[in-house]
Parts: structure tokens; C-alpha cells; sequence
């Protein structure tokens, strides 16, 4: 993978270009690669041994504790030790100043290893989102604590009643007393509701954790506002602190309720948290001590601040998982006999076995897998790219990055989760019965990607993000962007041989995306427009890829005098598969979505 | 699925029909449907509550010997009590001749309840084969203590080196010294070497466990006769036993070598067995002592006579996996409030969340499931009625009987494994992240589901067994059969509105199919014509599957008057569900098929 992962930075997006950038100054083609190698390292001797021991020793509680493997302690260390959870950061707060895109694909090295053991992205998420929105004193006390590594963070929406739909927030908050504005660390608030599957919730890793939490400010009448509009986030520290960050001592009104078994992903807690239940009393009082984070009311839009990266940061795991098992399934495949060549004149029974690589439907599975998970992998890293863009190039350069940014995350979101999803399974279809079983790590890779498609926004609603909001938003502003993009691919591979081909396929399905975009909305009926944002969501997202896979090979193209030739032949060779196999399926997608097929919308409840 | 197994059955497969053949006369609508009701009962009380626990209290060896859960044993006891291990037997040796359609029906209820606790299928199998091809005694003293439930059996067809490839077989048989082929329970041989993934191959269930074991037996030169030709069977008892079946006390030199500890299916024990390691030496010799069956280098031949009704129980347990999945998650969509309906203007967020099977993506999930499941079910049930035709119809219907299980079967086992297996992880994705908790049953059907593409014979072989074999072989008599079946519906259904256009699809896909066909096979070449072969078998699945639903909506069109209206228009519903969303996929799949698309077998192992 390193040698992809080198490709895409270098050659095809020119990652070189933003150490001309004032806030990048200080970095090379060097440093970035020294920042590679020592993540691929601490992933390989710190994360990658333990990953099967992370799914066989699941957290438990022990009713004080919750109780982890010591590898997950090591690694976590090792992590932190790293300077990874400020990579991004200032200089003069101890980061490293590194473009998100070479923090996005050195992290990648860690998802590969170890999806579940890694949880240094919700730390990170948690304090960008502080250094965002929250004071002065907020940064310090939390976020720049989170950055070292010795706090650690938590992002709690969901509750029991409320997964998909936040709006329907059940935690309260209630202003603590008399001065609460005046708390140095924030206005204080009390907190009570219960929140459900808090990654990284409860543990010992780190010496506090800092959930931020969604909640409601009732109004005088007792009441909170419904929908979006009345959520506000809070800072609630598992244990107290002062205002220099030092712990008082004091345990906050956070309580673990539950911790969640999963059919993967294990490495992880997931829990149920009890904010105010009384366990704990904070000032003699139950009720979890919250500081407000930006407005009252401005909630989820500070949340939504860290989507994209959140989102993109799902969607690297999946492609991580899938490239792992990509990986795991071709070695297998070019040590395991089984089988002869088929022949003209059939087999000959006494001849050797050969390796199963050498059968076609087994290079399908593995042509498929690299299909998929090298260009989810490209995706993502063009996708950081944009995220750098956006905070760091010139204002035009700047809003066209959020903008194809807007349309691009719900596929980088979606888009690994389902087709590394199908890596995985084909990683154990080589496999054989050995796949199947726990002595081999696919069936592992498999379960642990299962959980994509369903946390960070399900795939049922990255569909209607980007249906029903994303590519209608300021009048197809991000898709029109996103077109002129594609047809820029296009009209460079019209002059390449082998390419055009390639082109003309990809400028026609863009067109049908296109069309079945304005049919889907031509009655302006959203029941009728969304009833098929599903089938809308994989079309697209499988252009996007036929797009992406189009311009890496153009790339390689460009760079085939200083690419080896079979690194060369392998990225053309993926791409074909890709129109070859891929790319066709969007017809039956898009079909639904052109006539606003009613089948799913009309059926009823009684006649299932 | 009582209703839709007793609509199947009884309207749309009229196995009334049956009870006027000879065999079946004392059978009647009502003796089915008692079997079921038993059957049914049995699987609700002994089985399904206990899916879970032999999923988490997986098979141990203790050293002596295999410990599973005691459920597992009330299970397997209660299920020989019923009678359902000899259901199809002659009356004279205890059976109820029951049609094959009725026991395979029956059998669906213990699959859904618990695939892995359920293990009769093999047992039933083995003993079938000795009744096909054993001698007057082994079928007394094997077969028929396996229909009681004293004995169980197993298959020994696979080994460490020899999965696909059977013809690699090394395990040896030889001559058990003088008189070796006197012995009244058949010709006595020695065996040795190692049989993999033995289901059920070491267990205290019953008294004794029956191998059925592929070997060679060597020449007078000590080689073996290369490829599947020098392949012979044999009768391997764990203990061994005298001619009335009474064990001896003496134990054969078969031991367990070590248990598979698998991704799903943990309720059957799963083994690496070793013959004739000198373990324990009957005789006071080592060599596992094992009984000829048939005659030598017959042995594929006859295992082969059972692998129709093998892999239908495959696909069958695939299909029951789908089933309960979809059932699962229907009850969870029915009582989980989540989100409000999309009104044109906009949503009202003060208004009381709705259970989201009102919106309309959860119930395209829940339909495809519904279009999977019942649809495997239907055409399980179907090819389980053309063994009942092959078997006791007049001549020429069981010719034809047995031509179109020919081509069906490599679709009853494949379809099922790939798209229930898509069914159970759709049924996950409608439970959110609680489908992917083990609190709830579904992340473990999924689990459970995964062998299915894997065992008897994975999706590859399938294909290339469709492609390479049963559409070609007699000059494509099967594939035209098959045609002629389905233009009969296609006929039938144009005179009925609302499926006339259906029909129209139908006839569509299947003239493409049989382009494609023609079209793979255009230049003679096998390589050409498989290295597409599973993208065939996808699309031949779905052009199978598109015709079941077809055919069962004309049988609901037929029988309308005598079926509740709901039911009616929830099978109405899932076939126009096809049509719309899945028919439509089998354009990408037959386009490589048919332009023979060489980008798999082209690719090179270095550019990987």
C-alpha cells in the first residue's frame, strides 16, 4: 500500500504544491514522508500484533473499572508519544503544522492495522471542534490537554431514542446556580439524560475524557424548543478540573450504564453513558456539570463543523479495512495450490497444482478488492486534499474546495462502507473455508467493517444529504463544480489511447447521473424525489469512482517514466476492471431514480 | 412464513397433486400440514431459543471429548424423536413417505429457528446414499441407525490440500489383509490420512458417528490413479460394529485432529479429522478400518447422487437465514420510533416521531429482504418438488424433472447464499447500531449466513459448473427446458394486467441470457468463456428468481379469491420490487459474459 499511498500524495495530488503555502513553510517531500514512516511503523509493531487479541478481550467492567487489554494502553501511548493528535495543529500549541492530507493518510497506516484499537480520531475531532468554537480557556483547559494525548475525547449525540434523528434530543440542561455565566471554564450548566453508543466513553486510557455533549436549554416555561434549532453543546469533563486543566478531584456526574457488545469493532468501548442520574454529585448536587460551547441553540452546527472530517475519517477506516483485507487475500492467493489451469484440451489431472492466483474468477476477487479499496483510497486522500484547500489556498480556490467537498463527503462516507464492505467479503471467499475461520484475519476485517455503513450518518441518510440537500443546494452549485471537474478528466483522456475509451463512458454516465438528478426532482415532490436517494446515492458515488479512477490513471500516464512498470500496468488494469464491471451497474440504479419509482413508497405495512 | 410456505406448497406447487401417486396415497393436505405444524413447534421450543447460547458456548475439546452446549442434545433428541431423519423413507423401515417438497419445508422451520444446532441434513444424506448405493447390510446396519437418530453421519470429501480440487484427494485406502474383501459389512480396507471442515465430525450426540470418506486406493505399483477417477468411498465408523450394529467397544483409528473455530455456525462442530494416525489400532493395527461402498473409483460418482439434494439444503439454510433476518427487523421496523414522514412542506418537529417502516428507504430494505427470502424459498421449494418428480413421476416428466434440476441446482444453492446473506446485512442496517450489537439476532444471521457462499462447493465452482457444464452439456437440454418452463409463464402472465408487463422484462432477460450464453461460448475457448462465469451465475439467478416471482404472482392472480388481500398484495408488491430494482442488474452482469471480457484473466500476478 505504501507505494499508492506515495503515488497519490506526490504525483497525483501534488502534494509538494502546498509546501509553497506560508503555514506549510517548513515541510518537504522528506518530512512528510519521515511522518509515514514512523506511523507505518508504531502500526506495525504497536497496533497490527494486537488486533485479534482487541476482538478475543472485549472491554468489560469490572463495576469500577472498564478493563482493556494493556496492548490497547501501549498502543495509545505510542500514539500520543507520536505527536499525531496535534499534527495539524500550530507550531506554537506543539503541533506540527502537517496538511490534513498527510495527517489523513498517515492515519491511514493505523486504521489498516487496527481499526478498532485506534481512537485518537474522536480526540482529535472533539478538540478541533473546541479550537473552532470554544474560548480561549476551553482550548486550553480541554482541547490543547486532548492534543497531548493526556485527556482524551468523546462526541455524544445519539441517545436510546434519538440515532438518526437528533432533533428528538432528550438531554436537559439547566443553568447551575447562581453566576453560572461567570464560570471561567464557560457558562456552567447541569446535565441529565442518558446518551447512547459513545465511542471511547468509559476507560483508563487517558486521565480524563472530555465528552461534548448535545443537549436542550429548557425556556422559562420549562419547555425546549423542538427540532434542531433548540440543541446546544456542552463540555463535560468525566472529572473536574480547574482552570489549569489539573483534576480537583472531584468526579462528575457521568455515569457508565452499559457497555455495547459488538459483532466487531471491539477494540473500541462503546457505552451507554448516564449524565445525572446522581451517582456522583459534583458541589453535593446530582446533575453533570456542562460548559457551553459557543451560543445556546448553535449546537449541532458547531457539530456539524467536524463532519466532513468525521466523515471522511469513517470513510477511510472502511477503505483501510478493505485495502487489509485486499492485502491478507493476495498473499494467501499466491501461496495456496488448488486447482490447474483450465485448457483447451482440459486439465491434466497429474500435473502440479498452481497457486490460485492464477484463475481467473480469483483474480476477479482480487482485481475487484484492489478496485475498490485503492480508489476509496484515493478518494479520501483528494477529499483531505480539499479539506487543506479550503483552510489554506485563496478564497476562490478555497470555496470551490467546500463546495466539492459538500457533494464528495457523503461518498467518501458511504462509498467505502459498502464496497470495502464487499472487499472484506471477497477477502474471505479466497480465502475459502480458512476465511471463515478465526485462525485467518478476514472474517475479522469483515465484522469490523460492517459497523460503516451505520455510525457518522447511516448510508439511508447520506442519500438524502446528498439528494435532497447536497446537489440542490444554491441552485447544483457543488454538482455543476463537480462536473466541470470530471469533464476535465475527460477531455485529458480523450487524447491518451486506452484512456478515451474510458472517457466517453465516464462523460455519458455523467450525463445520466445528471439527468436522473433533475427527474428525480422535476415534480418537486420530495416523498417522490427521496424515495430512491439510496439507488441515487450508489450511482453516484460509483461515478465519482469511475472518475477517480480515470484521473489515477491519467496520472500514471503522466508519471510512467518515474513509476515501475508493473505499478504502472496494475493501476491501468484497475481502472479497465472498473469500467469493465463497475461502472455499468449505475444503469439500474439510476432507472429507479429517473422515474421516481413508487414500489418502496407505496408498499404497506400490512402487506409485508 | 407459515402462510407463505402453505401458499407455496399447497396453490402454487399443488403437492395435493402428489397424494395420487402410489407412495404418497396415505398423505394428504392435512398429513402435511400436521408435519409442519410438529415441526414448527419443535423449532420454536428446542431450537430457536437456544441460536444464541450455541453461538457463545462454541464447541470444546476437552481432551477426551467434544462438549456442547445440553440444549444442543435436547435439540438433536427432540428432532429424531419426530421422526423427520427418515420423513422420506418406506414405511417398511420405519419412514412416512413423505415427498421430499414436505420434508424440505419442514426442515426450513429448524433452519430459521437455529441453522447450526440443526445438523440432520447430514445424516440424512449419508444414510440416503447408502440406501442409493450400499449393500442389503451396510444399509441395515448404517443407514438405518441413522434415520433412528442412534447413529449420525458425516462427509469426508474435503481435505488440508484438497477443497475445490477434489481430485487432489491423498488420503489411501488399502487392502485390510486376507479375506479383506469377505467381510459382511463390505470390503475391508485401511485408511489413512486427513479429512477438513468435517461438520459434525466429533461429537457425544449419539452413539456412534458414520463417515462417509473419500480415498484412493493405490495400484499394485503403490500410485494412485490421478484426478477424480481414482476416487473411492467409504464407510468409516467411529466405533466399530458388528453385523447387527451393535458396537464392538472397539474404537476405529479416527481421531480429531482439531476444531475449526469459525465466524458464524458455531452450533455444529466443525473438524480437522485424522484417519489411520495410530492413535487407536483396531485390530491391534493402525489404518482407520473402512467399508467400500460401490465399487472402486466410483466414489464421486456417488457422492455426486446426493449433491443435488445437498446443496438445495444449502441454499435452503441460506434462504432461512434471510428469512429470519427479514422477520427480525419487520417486528423492529414495526415499534421503532424514529424521525417523521417527508411532507412537501417540510417536517413538522414538534410532531410525534413515526415507526420507521413508514419511511420509505426502511421499506425498500425490508422489501428486498422480502424479494430475497421468499423468492430463495419459492424456488428451494420448487427444485425440492422436481426431485419429488424426478423420483416418483412417469418417465418422461422425471426426464425432464431431472434436466431442469440440472441447471437450477447450481442457482437454489448460490442465489440464496449471496443474496440472503445481502438480506441479513440489510436487516442489520434497518436496526441501526443496535443490528449491530448481540443484543439483537441479526448481526448473528449475517455471521451464520457467510459459510453459505463457501461450503458444498463455493460460488466459483457453481458458476463454472453452470456455465462450464450445464447449459452445454446434451446440446444445452437443460438451459432450453428451462426457457420453454419460463415462456410458459411469460405466455400466462400476458394475459393478466399488471404482469403482462413483467412478462415482457422477463422475456427480455432471458433472451439476453441465452445471447450470452451463446455469445461465451462463441469461440470454443474454456478460458474465454469462464473467466466470466460467476458474473453468469449472477445474472442466470436473477433471471431464475425474476421468473419465480413471476410465476407466484400469476399463482396469486389465480388464487385470489381464496388468499387475505394483504397477503395477496405483499407478494404482488415484492414482484413488481424485482422487476424494478434487481432485474434490471443483470445487464452489467451478462455484458463481460457476453464480450467475454478478458481484464481478469489478463491481469498478471506482479501487478497486483
Amino acid at each position: 500500500m505504501r507505494d499508492t499511498v506515495d503515488f497519490l500524495l506526490h504525483h497525483w495530488l501534488n502534494v509538494a504544491a502546498l509546501t509553497e503555502r506560508e503555514r506549510f513553510a517548513d515541510h518537504s517531500a522528506e518530512t512528510f514522508g519521515q511522518v509515514l514512516d514512523t506511523c507505518e511503523k508504531i502500526a506495525r509493531e504497536k497496533f497490527a500484533p494486537f488486533n485479534r487479541l482487541v476482538d478475543v478481550e472485549e472491554p468489560r467492567f469490572d463495576g469500577e473499572k472498564v478493563i482493556l487489554p494493556q496492548a490497547t494502553q501501549e498502543a495509545w501511548d505510542a500514539y500520543a508519544e507520536s505527536g499525531m493528535l496535534s499534527a495539524a495543529q500550530d507550531y506554537d500549541i506543539g503541533g506540527m503544522q502537517l496538511p490534513y492530507t498527510v495527517e489523513a493518510a498517515a492515519n491511514a497506516f493505523f486504521s489498516k492495522a487496527s481499526v478498532s484499537i485506534g481512537s485518537g480520531m474522536l480526540s482529535v475531532g472533539n478538540a478541533n471542534l473546541l479550537m473552532a468554537h470554544g474560548t480561549e480557556t476551553q482550548k486550553r483547559v480541554f482541547a490543547l490537554n486532548e492534543f497531548s494525548g493526556r485527556f482524551s475525547g468523546t462526541m455524544c449525540l445519539s441517545e436510546p431514542q434519538a440515532g438518526s434523528s437528533l432533533s428528538d434530543v432528550a438531554t436537559r440542561a439547566t443553568p447551575d446556580g447562581e453566576g453560572h455565566e461567570a464560570d471561567p471554564l464557560g457558562p456552567r450548566y447541569r446535565l441529565k439524560g442518558n446518551k447512547m453508543w459513545i465511542s471511547a466513553g468509559e476507560h483508563e486510557l487517558t486521565e480524563n475524557i472530555i465528552h461534548l455533549v448535545l443537549a436542550k436549554i429548557p425556556g422559562p416555561d420549562g419547555k425546549t424548543i423542538p427540532g434542531v434549532k433548540g440543541i446546544s453543546l456542552f463540555i463535560v469533563p468525566k472529572k473536574l478540573v480547574d482552570t489549569d486543566g489539573q483534576l480537583t478531584g472531584e468526579r462528575n456526574d457521568v455515569a457508565l450504564a452499559g457497555l455495547n457488545h459488538k459483532c466487531g469493532w471491539r477494540g473500541t468501548t462503546n457505552t451507554l453513558l448516564n449524565f445525572g442520574e446522581g451517582r456522583f454529585k459534583p458541589g453535593g448536587q446530582a446533575g453533570a456539570v456542562g460548559y457551553l460551547v459557543g451560543k445556546p441553540g448553535q449546537g449541532l452546527a458547531c457539530m456539524f463543523h467536524m463532519m466532513n472530517e468525521a466523515r471522511i475519517g469513517v470513510g477511510m477506516a472502511a477503505t483501510m479495512l478493505g485495502m487489509a483485507g485486499y492485502e491478507a487475500s493476495l498473499a494467501y492467493a499466491r501461496q495456496r495450490p488448488q486447482g490447474r489451469p483450465m485448457g483447451v484440451g482440459g486439465k491434466d489431472a497429474a500435473a502440479p497444482q498452481v497457486p490460485i492466483i492464477e484463475h481467473a474468477d480469483v483474480k476477479r476477487m482480487l482485481l475487484a478488492q484492489k478496485a475498490y479499496s485503492e480508489g476509496a483510497l484515493a478518494l479520501a486522500l483528494y477529499c483531505a486534499r480539499l479539506v487543506d484547500e479550503q483552510h489554506t489556498a485563496g478564497p476562490e480556490a478555497a470555496d470551490q474546495a467546500k463546495w466539492l467537498l459538500e457533494v464528495l463527503t457523503p461518498i467518501a462516507k458511504s462509498w467505502p462502507s459498502e464496497w470495502c464492505l464487499e472487499a472484506n467479503s471477497l477477502a474471505i471467499q479466497v480465502h475459502g473455508g480458512y476465511g471463515y475461520t478465526r485462525d485467518f484475519p478476514v472474517e475479522q476485517y469483515w465484522r469490523d467493517n460492517r459497523l460503516n455503513m451505520i455510525h457518522e450518518g447511516t448510508h439511508g441518510i447520506q442519500g438524502l444529504d446528498l439528494l435532497g440537500r447536497k446537489v440542490v443546494m444554491d441552485g447544483g452549485k457543488g454538482l455543476t463544480l463537480l462536473a466541470t471537474t470530471i469533464n476535465r478528466t475527460i477531455e485529458q483522456a480523450g487524447q491518451v489511447p486506452g484512456l478515451a475509451e474510458h472517457g466517453a463512458a465516464l462523460a455519458a454516465a455523467l450525463q445520466k447521473l445528471g439527468a436522473a438528478t433533475k427527474a428525480a426532482w422535476s415534480t418537486g415532490v420530495p416523498e417522490e424525489a427521496l424515495a430512491n436517494a439510496t439507488a441515487y446515492l450508489q450511482a453516484f458515488g460509483h461515478v465519482v469512482l469511475a472518475w477517480v479512477w480515470l484521473d489515477v490513471a491519467l496520472s500514471v500516464h503522466q508519471h510512467e517514466a518515474q513509476l515501475p512498470e508493473a505499478f504502472a500496468q496494475g493501476k491501468r488494469q484497475a481502472c479497465r476492471y472498473f469500467y469493465a464491471y463497475e461502472l455499468p451497474r449505475i444503469d439500474a440504479w439510476l432507472g429507479v431514480v429517473a422515474r421516481r419509482e413508487a414500489t418502496c413508497r407505496e408498499m404497506q405495512d400490512a402487506w409485508f
